[in-house]
């Protein structure tokens, strides 16, 4: 079964004084894009390079996970540290990713060149880092997501298939 | 009182032997486009990773600027280390200002994707390499400043405003 | 004599279990493209950092190359170490060169994001990681070459002119 995880960082979600509205987005999105099935955990963990490299590795290396979006932390304050812990547990970065979330978020606000947006591969776990605000993340997800399946074939993940109405996703010659 | 310095790279310009057009063209577009209160200070060093760090350093550190805008050294010759300096001194680095200036630059000169500028955070100063040439520094200014009074705010550095008319700067939620 | 050197990237093709057609593709592109003087050479090897690295040193110190073309071995698949290879050769990368390449590749295919070409500088040489695919090869060419004969001028490389029908190099000031 593929795994699907998705973690919200922030200190405030964490902490329990505010709602996490990140992580919810995320998997109203892949319940609707995604067509084959999937398992689906989520985690909320404090923001700070050290807690999301933890969450990471345990959902790559203990829970198996295929594909891990990572919402929060990617900004330019004091305690975005994301892009850090992501560059501290993966084996290559994708730097595709960035550049095109970056590309389609800056039609919407100028401050899209502020994000450190991104996504590497650790073993056989594709990483992505979204934005922290749920309108943000359906435009990243709709822009990135049509290379995510291959790119789990590519690297020995499990098969995803999506709904072709939401997400062309495309396999090079019919893979 | 928000001190934006400009960091003007040219061995020939640092020695003398050339009249600095870079560093008054940086003055004269914040004079138009800043309608806040700010102080402004020039730097000209030669070119070389040393230098450049050095004087990054001593800006942000000991004069507190909020926002250095650095011209020259961003190519791909020998002597060009300004990004080197750059990366020995910030704390994150943010590739989307890198992006925007290049994707713009493209627009005029096929060479801009010859330029390695980018941008960068070093405690609550904002580093910018912007191109050399006074004209390819106003196309630059023009793309990635409606960000930079948000991004000051980040990190906890002065507030700009800026002139609607010539820079749509955007900070979210009316901040 | 300009040289320009092709180093296709491949287990199979190296092992002689498949015909390389990208260093053609290369060789033709070029041979259509480039109208003064050069040498041109060509190597496979197979995938791995050690082995691109060990090429691409030897054509840049041994051969004296002023540019290198690499095909092959940008993917996120496991045995995709190109740019593992690149970084540990190069003084400087030159993200423009990726950022187009994946731009234009976009329009053609979604999966484009999932590329980590990218270029850099070894001393007098250029070294440009391209696609693996023949006609995504092309395409690719088309976008950077009009940048690379003003590269080689700035890095102290070998003069390069390209027929101006096919490919619209650009020197700023009629360098």
């Amino acid at each position: 079964m593929v795994l699907i995880a998705s973690v919200t960082v922030s200190d405030r979600a964490s902490a329990g004084v505010y709602e996490d509205r990140s992580g919810p987005a995320i998997a109203a999105w892949l319940a609707t894009a995604v067509c084959s099935d999937y398992a689906h955990v989520s985690r909320i963990v404090p923001d700070g390079a050290d807690s999301v490299a933890a969450a990471l590795a345990e959902l790559s290396d203990e829970a198996g996970a295929d594909l891990i979006l990572v919402t929060g932390g990617t900004g330019p304050s004091l305690r975005d540290e994301t892009p850090e812990a992501l560059f501290s547990v993966i084996d290559k970065e994708l730097p595709g990713f960035g550049e095109l979330m970056r590309a389609v978020s800056l039609n919407e606000v100028p401050t899209a060149i502020l994000s450190r947006q991104t996504a590497g591969i650790r073993g056989r776990t594709l990483i992505v880092l979204l934005p922290g605000r749920p309108t943000a993340i359906k435009t990243c997800l709709d822009a990135v997501f049509p290379a995510i399946p291959y790119c789990l074939d590519l690297i020995g993940a499990g098969r995803i298939e999506t709904r072709e109405d939401i997400v062309a996703s495309f396999r090079p010659k019919g893979g």
